[in-house]
């Protein structure tokens, strides 16, 4: 209630901060009879942490995982899961000098009205750090919906700053330091300039990430008030600095007509996907299309007009280590989250409905 | 858990369907000592109700309001608050064509799948026309959060279609048909004739909505998953037919720099609001400003291909009374849900910190 | 949250007063399919109803339901059941002595205490008389766990007040007024001439139930907190006016050795049931068996010492219609209440397991 | 929802088995502002590990409990806090002989028929070693609900076996090994010496506990259905071993009348306890007082009849380390649940009806 689980049935509840000694989870409702071991969580973590390029922040954390119950023998046996991973390079003194004024456009300002107290260092509990369990959680949830759904999941960034970039394959994702879906090294090498030039300003910018599931099952979602739709634009707001999230057309439907906006339905299937797989809070069993907007990050070295906790002013320049776009590494982050979405509702489908049909129909495939 | 209530404190849980007996809510948690009659919901409620103009459904309802409970001598009593509002006007039989198949963009199919039962008549469970009970509850919501804070609530209708509305003052708001904060009368009659061509064509159109909360106390929200941007895209995504939430400056963030998109503070307050409202998941005190998209109705007269329970091609055409823009009587209900999701957060941000002080601080009302 | 919301996946939401205008309900999460009608319901509101002997409250209250939502054609569509019962018989004026002072032993005290404002008219919300929603929500319960499970209940009381009441079988219960399990004619009237007394003297009694639950899936329960017994006691110490609960051996395990407690298992089942049919706060399969201690109606009309809501002393006697003891009517409540935990955790099993056999394993039946 | 979360506001999620690397929990909701260190929960820890007296297990367990979030500079900051506890006395070979069959009176077979898998090593996690971080946790809440209110826990063992122990004060309780309210000496040897013959005859016994919660704010408790009694009753048949829960005068109120149930009011507070601090689910600001039956372990040496898991007949013995009576410890754990249920009901009123007050009435203090 206080905010910190995550899912109704597939719940998620995280803890830690930024540098403490340590951050997890306590993943409760897992279905059992899952072979899992601490190598199919990892890779994810892998793909979000910090240091792989020098496009994001440069602290240097292993993430490594580990698993502390509900696994015996290498199987899930339905109790709860907890993952550990212990914060290895903390260096609190970086963040000394924002203890006593808010950075502009930092939670800093909230956190310390909400509760009278905060932990500044690296952002305590409102430090993007926090994305790292739930990446591991839905490792678990993305295992699981594989398995038996053959539910799979893949995002992108579609825009870096202005900088606008063309799908190609989702196959290219890994190949680059910004999960862009191209091949094109030239617009890489655009990218790449773009950053540099960014950190030389000591300054940060936004972008905008698609992430999609594909073999999702018909009739996932909690309608009226728990729609797919609305709990997965519940979850990609809730990622830290994200301003705006789209399904489907989103906002592309305001100049559309019923005529053109509607997918039509064939036997072999729905012709187009303005829906982005879902009608009435509920799956198409088509691909789930998301796009979410991500602010630029609000730690920046340029001086900045600000107020001290007793209300005088100040400036504030932000030094430590910090992603110029948190955008970067939100692809991951925006997938599991879609990840965790996805299996709380086929939970919850199937305490209603019961088990849903672990192949989607063939229309719907579109 | 089946998704039919709203709100974790204030519960707001809704029960009925388009062309039953009656539709309505139960409300629980409400605190107690607010005085209240159905002279402080009907208002609302009338904001929404169909039959108010050319450019909505025909539909005639009075959508007059019972309370059932809850209630003692004019003031509430801290037990629930049941409202009931009968459906008056049911022609079922208009709906008879699209019982054995799907229209494009609607929830048909998915009903139809998920529960392998589903209620035709006028969209049964899915109709827009349940978002009249949230409006009742959050009529509550609003006189709580007015009196408690002095939180007030407005919207407007920003775009429609193609036509973009440029905002002058939401005290024109209910000088028109269509919600437009406009006094331009050559725009509304431009709006006008956009939505009498639509008709004759037989087809629909989106819109864009936009809502804004005033006077909200900081440090509302409950990070890190039920922040309150998240509630709010929950709540906004939930309603009917939108398919895009932003808050503050929403998809414009993915452009800009840090140096330019974080709000600078000043002793007299923050700097612009391109957080709309909202930091670190918490309010800021600032104005809320939210922006939803709403596609275009899926129930149109223009035929179109689709298929029947079976599988077989037809081809679809839905007559009988709709809203050719439900976006028309959109703001209402996104005023209520933003209502619903402040109370909420209100009485958890009380459970957790003690109360928050009535006054949002003179920072903030920039 | 502000509970007045029972169970969490079949969800039942009640609503109402004792003197208001209407009592009912909203059922969220009831499987679809199920064929439904208000036949259905009647029966089992019927059992509880006032005014069956003169043993009960002479209120008048036919207790008719009426079914708002949620079904289609005489089946459930998987969207909100909303249940509605009328107040007929409502006699405000009988309780106007009370509405200043506290009576002994009543939520008068407490209800004032906590909201500042209290319904007084028939004990408002702390009436016994809003048993009745959930009596109707448990009889759609009962109906799919038999469907699905076979699973049936009973109850009937074993004891009023000094008298012990031998269990004889559960066919006899309906042929009296108490609900006795017993077909002792003599035992009977000697219960019927203690109850006049009790009358007589202004005075009322308690009374202890037994239910049962048989034919119960094994698997049910959600440990190591919402274990099954753990939400039985719950469930039953909720009822109005229960003071105690045992499941299986209860608080004769306190003198009990391991080798006597432990239910031995053999391939044709268990030998005995001193686990009540729960083992780890999950089902065995073995009947479910549940005790509860009702106390005596705190509304007499004997006088008592009091106070009033300016602490002053004052002597209260109460008038008025009441069951001179509570546990008269409380057999088909407690029945009701087994019927929502178990079909609760009957679907909160399938969500995390799957659906579970619809046979009971042979073993299990002893 | 699957059960591993207790409370609603101050809520706590644990994890781990018995001979897992560790066991803990998450707390989230905790207010901020409290001061807090391992050393405030430490000594409630230490009142519960093992090993402290011949009559309980001999697992040697030094139950060190570490904060890894959630507190900043010594004092809580409105995140969660997640307590550590290491295993260090795993013995698992003690168990292998249990892995294939089911001890009669344990969750074994339960839990292999709901899960399909299960951790036999110490019980996994349905051992009553997981009673640990829960105490952790009710250390922080104790802590706090003292502060607050000066509201105290106290227990002691009423019943040992067909040793009844009259109570004299709870200040005795640290002073013998069975939390007994007792100087009587003899009384003491007498239970030593029934403990001893029952380790001999490799059996065990059922015990009964009471305990208390003084200076308890009125009006905490959410009817009609998450009444404080309601969920008192829930928390404690949620112990391992609990078959019985009592409130106030429990089953004795059977044969009472109301004249003498119904604790009157003077000016000068409630007139006895019948009610065990509750009255219509709400607490009177009277002690809160509650009695639980524990039954005996079901690890015992002496053979007993069951089956393996292919349903063939065999013998079970249990060797290993185990309570020869359950009971003995469960008074920190059962004051502990108390805790956890009064914090909760103490944020949950707040949420509704505002801060209770920090004085319990003079009334009430009987």
């Amino acid at each position: 209630m206080s905010g910190n689980s995550f899912g109704k049935l597939f719940t998620v509840t995280t803890f830690g901060e930024s540098h403490g000694p340590a951050i997890g989870c306590v993943i409760d409702g897992c279905p059992p009879g899952l072979a899992l071991s601490e190598a199919d969580i990892q890779p994810e973590l892998d793909r979000r942490k910090p240091g792989t390029s020098r496009h994001v922040t440069q602290r240097q954390e292993p993430d490594t995982v580990q698993i502390l119950s509900g696994v015996y023998q290498g199987v899930t046996t339905g109790t709860p899961i907890a993952l550990l991973i212990k914060n290895e390079d903390q260096r609190s003194k970086d963040y000394g000098n924002i203890a006593e004024s808010f950075r502009p456009g930092h939670a800093d300002y909230t956190y310390w009205h909400k509760y009278g107290v905060r932990d500044p260092r690296g952002g305590g509990r409102s430090s993007a750090r926090l994305t790292a369990p739930v990446v591991g959680a839905a490792a678990i949830a993305k295992k699981w919906l594989k398995e038996k759904y053959g539910t799979e999941f893949a995002g992108c960034m579609s825009q870096l700053g202005e900088i606008e970039v063309p799908f190609e394959s989702f196959e290219h994702v890994p190949s680059n330091p910004f999960f862009a879906a191209t091949s094109d090294a030239a617009l890489i090498e655009r990218m790449e300039d773009y950053m540099d030039a960014l950190r030389k300003d000591g300054d940060s910018i936004g972008a905008r990430i698609d992430v999609v599931a594909r073999n999702v099952p018909v009739g996932l979602g909690q309608p009226i008030y728990d729609k797919l739709d609305a709990d997965i634009a519940y979850a990609m707001m809730g990622i830290n600095a994200v301003k705006g999230v789209e399904i489907g057309a989103g906002f592309d439907s305001v100049a559309q007509r019923g005529s053109e906006h509607g997918d039509e339905l064939t036997p072999q299937g729905f012709v187009g996907n303005n829906a982005g797989g879902v009608l009435g809070g509920i799956s198409t069993g088509q691909d789930i299309t998301v796009s979410i907007a991500i602010k630029p990050t609000s730690s920046i070295r340029t001086p900045r007009r600000s107020i001290d906790k007793d209300g005088n002013p100040v400036m504030v320049e932000t030094f430590g280590r910090h992603d110029p776009c948190v955008g970067i590494r939100a692809t991951p982050i925006a997938e599991a989250m879609l990840a965790l979405v996805l299996i709380d509702h086929a939970l919850m489908h199937r305490a209603q409905c019961g088990d849903v049909s672990v192949a989607t129909p063939d229309i719907g495939k579109a």
